[in-house]
C-alpha cells in the first residue's frame, strides 16, 4: 500500500475504532472524506503543531462536526497533543475527544462545530478578518497575514440558511481565500438527498458568484490535490470543490445509504471494512508509514512557518509602528485614556442607541483593530463606524462590515472574526431579531468568545412597528443562556459603563439591550452598573425599608417616579437599577445582601417583558410587573400606556403588597 | 388617466397620505410595487371580500410585511372590512391598519409577516397545504381545492437565509403553485444591494430548479400580467418573477435611495409625488373610477367563486365521504374514540420521544389531515407516520414532509399549512435546535396557530454528541414566550396527555420536550397533565408538609426516589409534577394553592436546564437546582452524575433548608 493510502486508512480505523469503542458516533463522514482530508491536510495546510496559535496559520473548520473522529485523526497524525489514549476515549467524559469539536477543548480545533451550517459561516468570518488584517499590515514583500481559511462541509450545511447566507456575503465580498470542501454523498439522515435537496449546486454558487470546482472521484487524491491548487489560483473569488463521496466507503453492506451516517459499524462493519481496505493492523494501530509521511509533510510545513518567523523579524524591524498596532490587536492593548471620564460623561439625554453610538465610536477611533456591521440597520441601530467606511470588495480596510439581511450568519461570522485573533468586533440589529441569531450566539457563548452584541429597539417602546417587533421574551432567553451577560442600560451613563464591560470581557460575549426612545439621565446612575445590580436610588430612611422597587432600561425611570410618590405618602423605598442579572448574580453574598436585603420581602419588579427572570428576585411574597403577551402597534408611549407599564403600576402593587388604600 | 392608473395611483396616495399622517411607516415599497400588486389583485386573484376564509382562495402573502399600507390600500379597494377611516388610523392602538399585517386582526390579511423572509417560507408551506389537499380530493372536472399562492417579497427575505431554505425545498418539491413576484430595486436600508447582495438571482434560482422570469419595467402592468399568465403555465416548478422597480417611485428628490424605504415622504416628497404622477385628489380621496374598476374586477371574482360553489355543491353530492373528509380536516373533527383508555396505556418503559411516536401514529392512522415532518431527523424524532410515505414531486399524498437539514423555513412552512387551512401539522427536532427556528415559533404564538412542535432529546441526556446538542436554555426561552404551551412529560402517560392538549388546542401552539433515555412509567402520573401542574405523590402526613419538591420530564423520577429517603428520615414531602408551566399558571387561585400552598416555603425544584422559571415557585426561601452551564460529552448516565443532577443533589439541598444534619 502507498503511504498515502495507510494515511488515508489511518484516518478511516482511527475513526471507526474509536466510534466502535464510544458505542456513538457517526462514521460515514470519516470513510467517505478521509482522501480529501489528508490531501488538505498532508498536501495544502500550513500549520505548526509546536505553536498551534501561530496567527499566520492556515484555518481548518469541520463544519460537519458529527465527523469529528475525522479532525481528531488528523490531529494525533500531524502532531497535534492528542494521542492514540485520547481517541481511545472518544466521547467519554472530560476526554479530549469529545463527541463534536469543541473550540479551547482540544489543542488544534479552530472552532466548535456541530450545529449545522455554523461551521461554514464561522469560516467566512475568519476569511473576512484575514482579509482586513492582510490588506491593513502586509508591505511590499513582507506579508505578515496570508493563509487560507478552509472548511469540510456537508449536504446539511448547505441546506442551512445560515450557511446560504453567510456564503452569499463570501460572493458578494470576493473573499477568495475561503475554499471549501463539499463532501458530496447525496445522503442525509432520513435518505437520499433527492427527497429534500435537489439542487444545482453549480448554478447556485455561480449565482453566488463563487469559483465553482468538481472532483469527481473522492477517493482520488491527485485530483482533489490538483483542484485545490486551482482554487487557490483564483484571487477574485471564494471556491467551492463539490468532491463526490460515498458515506460510510468501505463498509460494503451500508456504504452509501443513511446507515452509515450516525451509528457505529458493529463487528460486521468492520469486518467488512477491513477486507476491503486489506488493512491487516491492531485496533487503533497506526502504521509506521503513515506516521513516517506525516512527518515528512510536517517539516515541509516547518520550512513555511520558519520563513514566516523570518518575516515577522523583518517587520518588526522595518515597521515597528504598525507592528505595534498589529500585536495591540493579537493582544487587544487598549489606550489608557480610553475610558476617561469624558467617556462616561453626556451632556443632554440621549436614547441609549444614541449613547452607544458616542461610545462605539470614540473606541472605534482609538483601536484599529476594532471592527463591526449590522445587519442591514446600521442607521437605526447607530453603529456606524463615522472615521472609516465599508469593507467591501475594493476595499479590504473599510471597519464597517454590510452584512445584509443576514442576522444569524452575521452572529456566526462575528465569531469566526474572534476565531481568527487580531480584532475585536461587534454586530448588530433590533432585539427583537436576536431570536434569528440565537443559534450563533450560543455558540459565542460556548467557544466564550467575547463578541459584542448591539441590540436596539429593545422593547414595546418601538412603538408603531408593533407586535413582530417588539422583543417580549427575548432577555429572558439570553439571561437563560449560560456565559453571556446581558446589559440593559437605564441611561447613557449606564451605556457607557455597559460598552466597557463589553470591552474588557475576555471570555464571555455581552449583549446590549438599548432603547430606540430618548431616556433622561438619572442621578445616582453609573459605576454600579459594573456589579451588576445596584441601588440608584436610596430610601429617604435606609434604616427602615419598606420596599424595594428593581427595574431595568427605560423602566427604571418609571421606578424612580414612582418612589418618590412613594416616599411622599411615607412608604420608604428604595430602588435597584438591575441593567445585568448575570454579573449581579456573581457578586458576593454580602453585596447582594446589601443590595436586597433578605428580610426585606416587600418587593416589585417592573420590566416590559417577559417577568419570568425576576421571580427569583421578588420571591413569593413580592409582585412581578411584566408582559406575557405581544404588544401592539401604536406610538410609544401609548404602547406603554395602553399595556401598562409605568409608574401607575408600581403604585397600585405597592398598595397592594403594603396593604394600603 | 386610464382608470388602471387611476387605481395603482389610488394604492401610492393611500399609502403616502397615511404614512404621512401617521409620522411612521414605510412608503418606498409601495409606491414602487403598487402596479404590481394591482395587476396581481385586479387580474388575477381569485379572492371573495364577502367571503374572506373561501377555502379554495388564492393567498396573497406581502412577505415584505414593512410595506404593509400596499395590502391595506388593496383591501379597501377590493371590498374587504376596511374603509378610509381605518387608513387614517394606520399603526394607532387597536386599529385595523398596524404596523405590519397582523393575521387574525384584519380581515383578508393571510399572515402576520415583517420579520422578514418569513413570508415567502409561509407562503411555501400554503402551497404545500394545496398540493395534499388538491391531489387527495380532487375529483374529475371536480375541483374543490385547486388555487394559486403568490407573494411579493423583497431583497431582505431572499437574503434572510430562512427565505433561501424554504424555496430550496419549494423547488425541490415542484410546488408550481406558488409564485413569487420579487419587488427588485436595488436597495436596502443600509444602501445598495451591491455592497451586501450581488448574486446572480437568475442562477441561483435555476439552481433551485425554479422557473424564473423577469419583468424589466415595474411599472408597466400589460407585461407583468403576461408574465404572471407563464408563470401559471409552468405546471412542475414554482416561479420567481424578478420585476424591475424603484423604491420610492414618483417622489423624485428621495426614489431610488435607502432614504425613502422607511420614512414618511414629508411635505416636499409628497408635492413632487403629487407633481409627478398629476394627482389632483384630496389626501385619502380615491378617484370614483379606481372604484369602478376595481368593482368591475370583483365581478368577474364573483363568478369564479360561484362556479366553485357549484362545484362544492356536486361535489358533497357525488362524494359524500370524501367531501365529510375534507370538512372533518377543516373543522377539526375528530373521532370519538380516539383518546379512549388505550391512548393513556402503555405496556412498558418507554423514553417519552418512543411514547410521542406511539400517540402520533394513532392519531395519524385515524385522521387523514394530519400530515408532518422533521427536519431530517424524523428516525431520532420518532415522527416517521408509519402509515404513509413521503410527500415528494411525484406523490403529494404522502403525509411525510422531508424538510431537509431546515429547521426554520421548517416551522414557516408548518404555520403556512395551518394557515391554509384543512390540515393539522406537527415539526420536529432536537430541543436544542429549537435556537434555529425560534423566530419561526414566534410568529406562530403571535398568529394563534396551534402548530405542534415535537422536540426530542430534551437534556443532558442526550449525552455523548456534548454541549452543542445539549439544551440548557431553551425551555426558559419557550416558556418566556406569549402564547405558547411547552410540555415536558415524565413518562409515556404525560406524553400521551400532552398530546390531547397539542391536539384540541385552538389558538395556541404546543412544543414538547421529550427524552432520548428510557423513563420509567411513575406511579400517580397521567391526567393531572392537563392542569400543567400537580401532586403526583403526596407526603405521608398531608396535614404536616414540611418540604415540596417540583420538577418535570426525566427528573421527576430522582424527585420521587428523593422523597421515598426523606420521607424514611421522616421529612414529609410532596412532589409536584410540573410538565407545564403555562397551564399551571393559568390555572384558579384555589387550585394552585391546593398544589403549592403559600405557607409552605421550604421548596426545592430540580430541572436539568436553566434554573431561571423556578424562581417564581420556590421564592426566596427554596432552592432552584439547575444548570448555569453547557453540558459536557460521555454517556448519559454519567453526564447526570457529573453535573449533579438527581437525587443526591435533592436531599443535599433539603438538609440545607430543613436546618438538618
Amino acid at each position: 500500500m502507498k503511504r498515502e493510502e495507510l494515511l488515508v486508512n489511518s484516518i478511516r480505523f482511527l475513526s471507526a475504532y474509536a466510534i466502535e469503542k464510544a458505542n456513538s458516533g457517526h462514521p460515514g463522514l470519516p470513510l467517505g472524506a478521509a482522501p480529501m482530508a489528508y490531501t488538505l491536510w498532508g498536501r495544502h495546510l500550513n500549520i505548526n503543531p509546536k505553536d498551534p496559535n501561530w496567527i499566520n496559520r492556515d484555518r481548518f473548520i469541520l463544519s460537519a462536526g458529527h465527523g469529528s473522529m475525522l479532525n481528531y485523526a488528523l490531529l494525533h497524525l500531524y502532531g497535534f497533543d492528542l494521542t492514540i489514549d485520547d481517541i481511545k476515549n472518544f466521547r467519554q467524559i472530560d476526554s479530549k475527544t469529545p463527541g463534536h469539536p469543541e473550540y479551547r477543548w482540544t489543542e488544534g480545533i479552530e472552532a466548535t462545530t456541530g450545529p449545522l451550517g455554523q461551521g461554514i459561516s464561522t469560516a467566512v468570518g475568519i476569511a473576512l478578518a484575514e482579509e482586513y488584517l492582510r490588506e491593513k499590515y502586509n508591505k511590499k514583500d513582507l506579508n505578515l497575514i496570508d493563509h487560507y481559511t478552509y472548511a469540510i462541509c456537508g449536504d446539511g450545511d448547505l441546506m442551512e440558511g445560515v450557511g446560504y447566507e453567510a456564503l452569499s456575503l463570501a460572493g458578494t465580498l470576493g473573499l477568495s481565500k475561503l475554499i471549501i470542501l463539499y463532501d458530496s454523498n447525496n445522503i442525509t439522515i432520513d435518505g437520499g438527498t433527492d427527497i429534500s435537496f435537489n439542487e444545482d449546486i453549480k448554478k447556485r454558487f455561480k449565482g453566488f458568484d463563487f469559483q465553482y470546482l468538481e472532483v469527481e472521484d473522492g477517493n482520488d487524491i491527485d485530483a482533489i490535490d490538483k483542484t485545490i491548487k486551482e482554487a487557490k489560483k483564483d484571487t477574485k473569488r471564494p471556491t467551492l470543490i463539490e468532491i463526490k463521496t460515498i458515506i460510510g466507503y468501505g463498509a460494503k453492506s451500508l456504504e452509501g445509504t443513511s446507515k452509515v451516517h450516525g451509528a457505529p459499524l458493529g463487528d460486521q462493519g468492520l469486518s467488512e471494512l477491513k477486507d476491503f481496505f486489506k488493512w491487516d493492523y491492531e485496533p487503533f494501530e497506526v502504521p509506521e508509514k503513515a506516521y513516517e509521511l506525516a512527518n515528512e509533510e510536517l517539516d515541509k510545513k516547518k520550512k513555511v512557518y520558519d520563513k514566516w518567523l523570518e518575516i515577522e523579524n523583518k517587520y518588526k524591524e522595518e515597521y515597528p509602528e504598525e507592528y505595534k498596532s498589529f500585536m495591540d490587536g493579537i493582544n487587544g492593548v487598549v489606550p489608557e485614556d480610553l475610558y476617561n471620564e469624558d467617556f462616561f460623561k453626556f451632556e443632554k439625554d440621549l436614547a441609549t442607541r444614541e449613547a452607544s453610538s458616542i461610545c462605539l465610536n470614540t473606541i472605534a477611533e482609538k483601536l484599529d483593530y476594532f471592527i463591526g456591521g449590522s445587519a442591514d440597520l446600521a442607521s437605526s441601530n447607530k453603529t456606524e463606524i463615522k472615521s472609516s467606511y465599508s469593507f467591501s470588495k475594493d476595499d479590504r480596510t473599510g471597519k464597517n462590515i454590510r452584512y445584509g439581511i443576514r442576522e444569524f450568519a452575521m452572529s456566526a461570522i462575528g465569531n469566526g472574526i474572534l476565531l481568527h485573533g487580531g480584532l475585536k468586533t461587534f454586530v448588530s440589529t433590533f432585539l427583537v431579531f436576536s431570536d434569528y441569531l440565537k443559534a450563533g450566539m450560543r455558540l459565542s457563548s460556548i467557544m466564550e468568545l467575547p463578541l459584542i452584541y448591539v441590540f436596539t429597539h429593545d422593547s414595546i417602546g418601538v412603538g408603531e412597528d408593533g407586535p413582530t417587533h417588539q422583543p417580549i421574551e427575548q432577555l429572558t432567553m439570553m439571561r437563560a443562556q449560560p456565559n453571556l451577560n446581558i446589559i440593559r442600560p437605564c441611561d447613557a451613563v449606564e451605556t457607557a459603563y455597559a460598552w466597557k464591560i463589553a470591552m474588557e470581557s475576555d471570555r464571555t460575549p455581552t449583549a446590549f439591550a438599548l432603547s430606540r426612545q430618548t431616556l433622561p439621565i438619572l442621578e445616582g446612575s453609573g459605576e454600579g452598573l459594573l456589579r451588576g445590580g445596584y441601588i440608584i436610588s436610596e430610601a429617604k430612611n435606609r434604616e427602615k425599608i419598606d420596599l424595594i422597587l428593581l427595574s431595568s432600561g427605560s423602566e427604571v425611570q418609571f421606578a424612580i417616579s414612582a418612589k418618590e410618590k412613594l416616599e411622599a405618602d411615607g412608604i420608604s423605598t428604595r430602588v435597584v437599577s438591575m441593567p445585568c442579572m448575570e454579573i449581579f448574580d456573581s457578586q458576593d453574598d454580602e453585596y447582594k445582601e446589601s443590595v436586597l436585603p433578605k428580610d426585606i420581602r416587600n418587593r416589585i419588579s417592573l420590566e416590559a417583558a417577559s417577568d419570568i427572570p425576576w421571580g427569583k428576585y421578588v420571591g413569593l411574597d413580592g409582585v412581578s410587573i411584566g408582559l406575557d403577551r405581544f404588544g401592539m402597534s401604536g406610538p410609544a408611549d401609548s404602547v406603554f400606556e395602553n399595556l401598562n407599564i409605568g409608574e401607575a403600576a408600581i403604585i397600585k402593587a405597592a398598595k397592594d403588597i403594603l396593604d394600603l388604600e
